[in-house]
């Protein structure tokens, strides 16, 4: 079987990393020549808008998928006449657009934070005193990492946060005061058989990811799974998706999704029975799932900008070195490592090493 | 850092795969264009003897290393000359020949079965007078899963099993009635640093191993790493190695070792903090090691001759599979699959349905 990735990024890479044992092959469509999996797939290099490149894709696998959700959705349907695609199409027209994520939220009653539409200084004016300051906000596309965001402290930051959007369609979101910001990531395939991995507990800095950790026997659980099953079902999804969600006092609010294999999963490559990227592509082909269980205390550090030599993060115990063949650059992910170990003192102590480690290379 | 490999089938293939998070790129050197690694590395197509190809994998790769064995002195001594190798040629020497071998054993007070050397019907009569019968008539050299052996049950058997070995150096060996068969994997890095993983405990059938389980504390295991610990520290030895041995009613006699990465520690993938293929890498390149510590129960089945459907696999909980790209043919190793469980009773049922499955599509 040979499956399609629109994307040859490190999803891509450790996508492929998981199909090899399974007896997959995987072509890529990418329009660098350096991209993460090149070297482990069939490269198909140019833009991800090329029809006769997805007609090739389309014709040389027998599924296409994607390692990322910004794909205009005139693509996905253009794929979708050629060959079987996964996740849908719906999936990623709703995660592409904050303000209709939202929206899809609380049709489903999944509470989020309070939000309005802003077109204008006037809408941000307004929204401003229904929503209360401090606010953020974002341009309803193409955001991720922290981009196109900005923070409202007070009302004198209006107008200049406003022209930092340059006109396009822009949400308002109120600010939530969170206790910690979590995730919870599922896959499932067409029969509608459903895995839930453990909650990840996130820390950003700077709007990237830094570190996640696996929460194992979460108060939270449960209700994180609720929320996302009703994505699920009402997207009839299939594959590997992520929920995003702020706890704030113990109550939950949904955040984004991606549709998509995702940062905050990482850990689940050492710390759980079967990684995402492996039930990505056991859910795309309708594969029986694997358990998701964890295998132990679990934690993932990125490595942002910079590299620390290999010699030091392997010297820490219980790490799990993950390149992704990049260049460095600032603010750029080009790796991370995995912390996995039965005993919780080792555990704690690694992370923290590696967490420091990480740190002296980032920039 | 890029890693040349002689040979490009499955041993290449996995360590390729354990290679590519650790930042490494692979070289491989094979004459067939449908090997296992095929894909998941840069392939120079030809014959291991080809000294220009040799000369290039040296020049293109900052150190080279072997999935078998039966590379030629000659061979490994060349591509010393070129590039860092590892392991020695010393070792791929002595493994090569079962009398040299046996007699490296006992130089190193390691216990083995009675054996003697033979070059004739003569020798052949001689020593099985003194070494007993039964026992087994093996060619000292290019023996692997059972090919180049005979077994003597009486007299009678003597001369047609010396004619079987068409002249070439042969040893005999005294036949132990074994409790068990065991091996031993460990990797040492050029410091000194050296890592055992619990031993294994293996089945055969027509001399193919079928099923590897970890063993966890096993009574045995300090034995087993003395002895091992003896060969590594004569050799200098650098990179991952596998002691086979008999348990005879508590007596461990050694029977082989190989000089690479080895099947029965395929479980290590999922089953140790560390692979045996990620150590091989760690150890050649001189990085710290990594815990070869059990995550869980773990055991591996061997997929022969055929290939059950990979649903039928990942329907059975907790197993992880293993494919090699290999096409299938009778007695053909073409895959693997490992169950990996924290609970004993789920091991154990997983294991015993993994291992019906194999057999049904055996050949």
């Amino acid at each position: 079987m040979k499956v399609g990735i629109l994307g040859g990024g490190q999803l891509a890479r450790m996508i492929a990393l998981a199909g090899y044992p399974l007896g997959l092959d995987f072509v890529i469509i990418d329009p660098s020549n350096v991209a993460g999996a090149i070297g482990l797939a069939n490269h198909l290099h140019g833009a991800y808008d090329d029809k006769v490149l997805l007609q090739e894709l389309a014709h040389q696998t027998d599924i296409v998928t994607y390692e990322f959700e910004n794909v205009p959705a005139s693509i996905a349907q253009f794929l979708a006449h050629h060959t079987q695609i996964a996740p849908c199409d719906q999936a990623l027209a709703i995660a592409q657009d904050r303000l209709i994520e939202k929206k899809f939220f609380n049709d489903l009653n999944i509470p989020t934070t309070n939000f309005a539409a802003v077109n204008s200084l006037n809408d941000l004016e307004q929204a401003s005193k229904t929503i209360g300051l401090p606010a953020i906000l974002k341009s309803c596309r193409m955001g991720y990492d922290g981009k196109g965001q900005v923070p409202l402290q007070g009302p004198e930051d209006l107008a200049s946060a406003w022209n930092s959007m340059r006109n396009a369609p822009s949400i308002i979101e109120g600010f939530v005061p969170h206790t910690r910001e979590i995730s919870i990531i599922a896959a499932r395939r067409p029969t509608g058989e459903t895995v839930y991995y453990p909650l990840s507990e996130n820390s950003h800095s700077q709007g990237i990811l830094r570190v996640s950790r696996c929460c194992i026997d979460d108060p939270k659980q449960q209700e994180a799974e609720q929320y996302l099953s009703r994505i699920l079902e009402e997207l009839d999804y299939v594959g590997v998706i992520a929920l995003e969600l702020f706890d704030v006092q113990g109550q939950l609010l949904a955040n984004e999704f991606a549709p998509r294999v995702h940062n905050s999963g990482h850990w689940t490559i050492e710390g759980s029975e079967t990684s995402q990227f492996e039930n990505h592509l056991r859910a795309i082909l309708d594969w029986p799932l694997g358990s998701t269980q964890s295998t132990g205390y679990s934690g993932m550090v990125n490595f942002i900008g910079g590299l620390p030599p290999s010699e030091h993060v392997l010297a820490i115990k219980n790490t799990h070195q993950h390149l992704y063949a990049k260049q460095p650059r600032p603010g750029r992910k080009v790796g991370h490592a995995t912390v996995r170990a039965n005993d919780h003192a080792l555990f704690e102590s690694s992370l923290e090493q590696l967490i420091q480690l990480a740190e002296q290379h980032r920039s």
